[in-house]
């Protein structure tokens, strides 16, 4: 038997809405522990990791260990029900048929219920090998999504590099050629800082792209953490305050064509 | 002749903008009473009237009945000439070839005409028989909209359920089955107020499609007043204060496929 | 050498979104006194002709003429980069291969560069003769904006008559007949002001289409000029506040057909 209840159900809406254009039907994993998924994306080149703590709902239980085979478009859409100020409660039997999402309101006596139908899939779980990694710089998810964006409109591909001062942007193409830099900068506002935590510089370039689609996530953390190591994947981190955090993996690209 | 001045010129604005999706060419009935005009969708599913009294006129004079022949598409192009705050005055001449409409805005002393083309349209008038109604929820207007547009994206028809202590808007579909069940609630604030008057409870299925067609008219009235009876069509109705009344009918749907 | 920094860097990214829909590749002519350019529409129907003179620059050098040739859709990419409170500088080199933008913010450290490739571009340079003209109205931007997107929807012509009491859009059409006619009126607030310098009565007729793409200027001056001459073409003139103007020339249509 799972039962979870978060009274602040707009979170989940968000989590849902970031990944749904990244990954189809995807294994949601059941634990005592917490919830989490896995999932590759449709042509295997990102990997999305989302796991979320027990402590972070409001009520929380999990007898044993469960997989919940879900359509996230589907899920999408019953998302779409609640209102933002809406509790979420998700809850499945042991052998579970369908996940029931219940959504409730005080405010005008609405309560929402739907009987999700569950599927079956085959996938495997990737161990992902913890790293140190070299440089790690956290930026306002708003800024560091449309440097991405306009970017995107000039090439394809971002070099993506690291010095103790400064985290560069830079692209080339027809257009010509150019880049943005961000200083270490502890800004007036905390939402604008920019802060680098560089043991090695790093100098990769990433397929604008999927960063876009993973930028889908800026609505559910106020910071953007990039994580990156020479010889490993970039990591795109999103923590969800209180709950856990949205990550997503993505292979450089070795040549520049 | 004919002559009708109405200050609050956004209205008929929002008025033409509702049904300017459902029906395409209408005759408008004018009557020394007031306009009135009633007119089947293209598929012959559902039926729009409405009525408006020379009481909610600044000015009203007509001296005979008329029936004025018009292409809702052209009109509502016209009316995009009006600015929300400006004064409407329709007129024609006994013999019309067109109906004169004249946009006033003593703001920045603009004043536009349109001499719209009128057009000869064979129409029946139904006969709407007097119904004692089992069951009249009044419901937010854009938390009733919401509900239909957000269900229509997880199945095609919606069961509409009455009983003395909620109304129920359930789907069953291939993504699985679900509920949004709206309380009989006062409301803390008067917007948020859902009121059932249930004399016999009713169990319909309508489809989403025309619902939320019905649903452009949210714009008019806070509140949408669902009118059931378990052996007539529903009526979707939206009160344009001071002014009259803007209906919708929708036969239900005898089987679920 | 050419060097020129404009504090409000927004005000170049509004200029270049402005005629970036009307203009492809363009001759951007530097000259000690400021930058200019001309460029006919792809249809060879319409002529913009934007003029920024050195002293609405914070810094300005042009050591002597130049000619830089611009994909005007590749720069408005570029432009995208700068965030409205940017500082931007634009320079080249003598014998320029590209066109180096920065962009510069001083809130969160953040500098943008990029270099865009110039191209080879072959123009003639249009002699534009300084007219008297009869009649000049100066309208709010956003009401006249308004006023051509409406119209454009009823017919593809509109005629503008000038008169010492009004101006008036007219067109004819399918639908119907009408006009928008805006009287010389001080206004309450400076904003809802229409002007009206008529020395003679002009009537000309012009195409609707591209009298709404020149509207796309309306976000960079709160006012349009319309200057008429029975005899010229229309010009759109849309001031750029301490900086230069941003104009639009158009011949007007001989024939209602």
């Amino acid at each position: 038997m799972f039962e979870a209840k978060l009274s602040e159900g707009v979170i989940l809406k968000k989590i849902v809405d970031s990944i749904k254009d990244i990954v189809t039907d995807v294994n949601i994993d059941i634990s005592p522990n917490g919830i989490s998924l896995q999932a590759m994306d449709s042509s295997h080149v990102a990997l999305v990791s989302l796991n979320l703590s027990m402590e972070g709902f409001e009520h929380y239980r999990a007898d044993s260990n469960m997989v919940l085979g879900v359509s996230i478009a589907n899920l999408a859409k019953v998302m779409k029900l609640a209102d933002n100020s809406d509790a979420i409660t998700l809850s499945a039997d042991q052998d579970a048929t369908h996940l029931k999402i219940v959504f409730e309101n005080a405010k005008n006596e609405r309560t929402t219920e739907f009987n999700l139908n569950l599927i079956t899939i085959d996938s495997e779980h990737l161990a992902i090998p913890e790293t140190e990694y070299q440089s790690v710089v956290t930026i306002n998810s708003n800024e560091y999504s449309k440097i991405c964006k306009e970017l995107f409109s000039l090439s394809e591909t971002v070099q993506v590099t690291t010095t103790p001062d400064y985290v560069m942007f830079a692209v080339e193409g027809e257009v010509g050629s150019g880049s943005v830099k961000l200083g270490q900068n502890e800004g007036n506002q905390q939402a604008d800082q920019t802060v680098l935590e560089v043991t090695e510089p790093v100098s990769q370039q990433f397929a604008l792209r999927y960063l876009n689609m993973f930028n889908k996530a800026a609505s559910i953390s106020n910071f953007t953490r990039l994580c990156l190591h020479q010889e490993q994947p970039l990591v795109v981190e999103f923590k969800i305050e209180n709950l856990g955090v949205l990550k997503y993996f993505l292979a450089p690209k070795i040549s520049d064509e």
